[in-house]
């Protein structure tokens, strides 16, 4: 659901698609599992890139490590081969493994040539630590859970407190997932470029949203580390090459920097991007395909919104977050609630 | 238990350690769990850098991806941080996510602080594709046999069709685990370069072994594609810094290279190398540490017997395999048997 | 000389050293030489790790490219060595060539054995393209001017338009040479980390300093792609490994899209980071060397105050840099003169 | 001219082109010009991707360093844009910067636009160190010998003791220049693999040709360290993306290896590959442009060929080397006469 027009933490230069999320990307679903219960407070969030047989039919994709404290599967094939070819899972970081055999489980089932005529299947799945909201160590996340999640997928994206963002926090405050969209013409046509982000990151007192420094006004009580993690999806219909997908992912380290990250030493800052223009089948029927490819020339506008939806999409995950207590009375306060209690004339 | 003096296959210039073994490197230790029943041939391999708490003492690591067509987990911290922290395992390749969540749990019960005081752990876990021999689709590794291998270490090294690679191919061959080392001096004091290596790639009738392309001799009756992939651990108590060995391992790929791979499309060749050197505290008391860093003047003789260690690795895993026959009746056969029958002038 | 206290344009959280330039670290020097003559504003700039012979006691170093559309030499041997062996130079883009000349000469009359009995030289040049204000095509740069930046070397740092700066443009404005640092203790004795940048980039009207958007109060008329580019030089007497100074150098990407940038798609951002700290001899007595190294779990105020520095540095060459006419009555203003004719309530 | 049938050094399972040279790739055009004068033993070799305007039609492009140790110019930006837009420059290493510099003045001198409207360009100059034969510290190189060598390029590519390769040395004996190419056919098309290699690495008593060990039977008296570089340079016209370039890149370390390399530490081991099927115009009139670009499921046989056309035109840099006399009296033998002198059963 994005930020809404006029709400205080839009920011950017950008034009914002219908919904303000990735889903504005055509074709891009969005699903989440939340599981609460006594200590836990976690859960599982799919991205789909498209709704067909994404093994037969594989995006172009990319990545970038921020910075590497970060336990994400899937990356080294994506740098080699280019493409995602499963949906993309977000969890707590002690539960990727589940995470990633119930993917290979979910592949499997749809595909039974997968592992006999066809090679293996690539699992992409993110995390970051929930462990200060949530009992981490109980590994509560099973693998109907990731079934559900992916079976949830839409185009309604709900951000905040949900899925893989249950337990998550940032800046000081809530965290969890947010999502943005910015559009641009090219050609006469209107591309998308989409974000979502599973926040986790940063030290209390250094938000910065839209340039300013709110997190002075707001700071918690004891100044914590840049701890954390946060995992940034980038989706467009862009026709874009891997090479220039990884460039799109580098400028989320330019958005994340902007909302008051420095990079924190154990910070998994990882960023992934795929377009849904071009899809590259897994058994071609000729060697050689014709693409569509933008030319660099045109790319500053799709590098200057990623990092713009990427800041944003922060920003959203903050504002959709409630307060939420978890594991042994740790409490996350809302940045919504706290902006609430000052002064009109300093937000 | 390396190959033999006197062994044809044995290759290079360099003088192998005692036992010829990564575990000629005091302190490194190597467990099995060999799985075959019915139409599964597979297994687990757990290498432990040292015998100590791997996360409180971490040991200094990089890696390098020669061809990135594979699944290995934990590459982006070790990247970023340069260390290992917990035991590295090999599979195949569906069955990381159990191994990842075996893993975790196993430093969890050793360590009650993970995910609570100190941050998470970074599992590491390689993979190669057994599914020509074994129902890979079955997901037969179960965390018991993650536990039961990481249990079993100790410096006896057994090679060929154990663990992990109880059940993969290579150069058209039975292929499978296969180990080597070798020695140099420095300064006065003797140190090993070791090589383990998961052996599951290249086409038939390219094998060559010491220079010498014995595949042509040998090749099986239809060609193949060069597939599959293979995991190269390397292990060192020189003091290594991790751009040392990150240039460790790219070594690795020249003996991939002299075995008669040329790095296949569908491989996902890895390479891994860690010292034991200098150990790494997870909770330094002072923020300063003294290391022992090796010059990099003095470093091509480690250079030359890495790639050397992991060149008479994959012919020991070759030498070391035996027969097998796997699911739906298929075969592969025993290098040492192919060479049984060749006129012996011509081995 | 940088920003001085009370400076609208001082940022961040971290206490400055008492120059507030990369000269605080101990022993780093830094020359100028300013080309003024009819269409040419151009220079070079000389930064030097320290006094001593830096071929024959080199300095541990690391580089991050930010965006590669830029032509900076050495950075594949700072890569692969993990050092820096000559002075720093900076210059405009069609002069690296003649720099690089100079810079070996400079060399190899300081050594007689360079390229005789030790291996050459690799010389690290750096650069922007001031083509806009400066007839870049003449090529105006001589071997002279080098040697001339080199000699000048101290540690009085001047700052705007001089040396490579002199013809530079930032964020719509006069761009040129900016300087910062910032202090922090470590087990009781206090290191500095110092930045120095050469400002070429961003577009006019994108300008952050210090959270106020003053890029859109002071926009150009003209609306401007994100073009040129950025050096930043961070340099440190923290003991830091090649892996941890290539850590500090993707900080200064996020110093960097603080002050607006969103690395244009034409623009060589590019950050290279080396410690004084441990030294390593070109020709050690010895294979195995003591050095001091900081834990990665200290490392946070590092990274955090490199970023700040880097976006300081940034802001003070703008707030140096006056206002200068170029080739074909080319201009570009100067920000401090813009922000004198703003209202005092809105810098 | 490569290695003609029947030669002994020809290696490989795949057919060589016509000429067996990287001028089989049809446009690829090599130029040298040899400097041969009392202690000079030098050159510089130029690599023209196509015949036309090559900075408005750049060639898609990637490279891969194998081992960093040298002082390569313009891999940053072709990692970054994925193009190559001026002839490849070899020299020797400290020839670096005049070669930059005479490669600006050509491409100003052809293109009154760049730095005027259209940016800069990026030179890309590879060297290796000529020293042991040659006066290195003279930077005998001129402006007008790289001129000169451009303006020679032609489809008839000589090799051994020319152009970059007159004083350089490998595995022992004098090295030099060598090229040859490898076809294969696909979707009933026939497409080239070509490979030119400036060879001066390695080993006395290393080399492995085709199989067999002649380094050992040939050795030189005195062993030597694994020094000296050598550049990489590849192309084709296949269709291949940056990415896959960078793939085929990363082949030729596997044909360095089977030569008897295991890429020393003080060698630059650096490739280059382009690919002449699909240009990118620098000023396209559209956002769009259509590609025909390979599957990654056909490329097998396109990193296999890279890899055995690196592997044979070392040998045949090695076959077309004569024994050079140099600086001081050094001398390097040819390997060809060497071999005339071995018993005829032993080659």
């Amino acid at each position: 659901m994005g930020l809404e027009a006029g709400c205080p933490l839009r920011v950017g230069y950008g034009t914002a698609g219908p919904k303000n999320t990735i889903a504005d990307v055509p074709g891009v679903k969005v699903g989440h599992v939340t599981i609460r219960e006594k200590d836990v407070r976690t859960g599982v969030t799919a991205v789909l890139p498209h709704g067909g047989d994404l093994f037969r039919e594989k995006v172009p994709a990319a990545a970038a490590v921020i910075n590497g404290f970060g336990k994400t599967m899937g990356l080294v094939q994506i740098e080699e081969m280019g493409t995602i070819e499963t949906p993309v899972l977000m969890t707590n970081t002690l539960s990727i493994g589940t995470a990633a055999t119930a993917l290979i489980r979910y592949m499997l089932a749809r595909d039974p040539e997968i592992g006999v005529s066809t090679g293996t299947v690539n699992p992409v799945v993110c995390e970051c630590n929930d462990g200060y909201l949530s009992d981490i160590r109980g590994l509560h996340v099973t693998e109907a859970h990731v079934f559900e999640a992916i079976e949830a997928a839409s185009d309604e994206v709900a951000e905040g407190c949900v899925g893989a963002g249950t337990g998550m926090s940032c800046l000081g405050f809530k965290g969890g997932i947010g999502s943005a969209s910015r559009i641009l013409t090219l050609d006469g046509r209107t591309y998308t470029v989409g974000a979502l982000t599973l926040c986790n990151f940063g030290q209390a007192g250094r938000l910065i949203a839209g340039g300013k420094r709110l997190g002075e006004k707001l700071a918690a009580a004891r100044p914590e580390q840049d701890k954390g993690s946060i995992i940034m999806l980038l989706a467009t219909d862009l026709p874009l090459s891997t090479r220039q997908l990884r460039r799109l992912c580098r400028r989320a380290g330019a958005g994340l920097a902007r909302t008051g990250s420095y990079y924190g030493n154990e910070s998994g800052d990882i960023a992934i991007a795929f377009s849904t223009a071009n899809r590259i089948p897994h058994s071609p029927e000729k060697a050689l395909l014709p693409f569509t490819v933008l030319h660099d020339a045109y790319i500053d506008p799709a590098l200057d919104l990623a990092a713009e939806a990427v800041e944003e999409a922060i920003l959203s995950a903050l504002w959709h977050a409630e307060t939420t207590e978890g594991r042994d009375g740790h409490i996350r306060r809302s940045l919504r609630e706290a902006l609430a209690a000052l002064p009109a004339d300093e937000t």
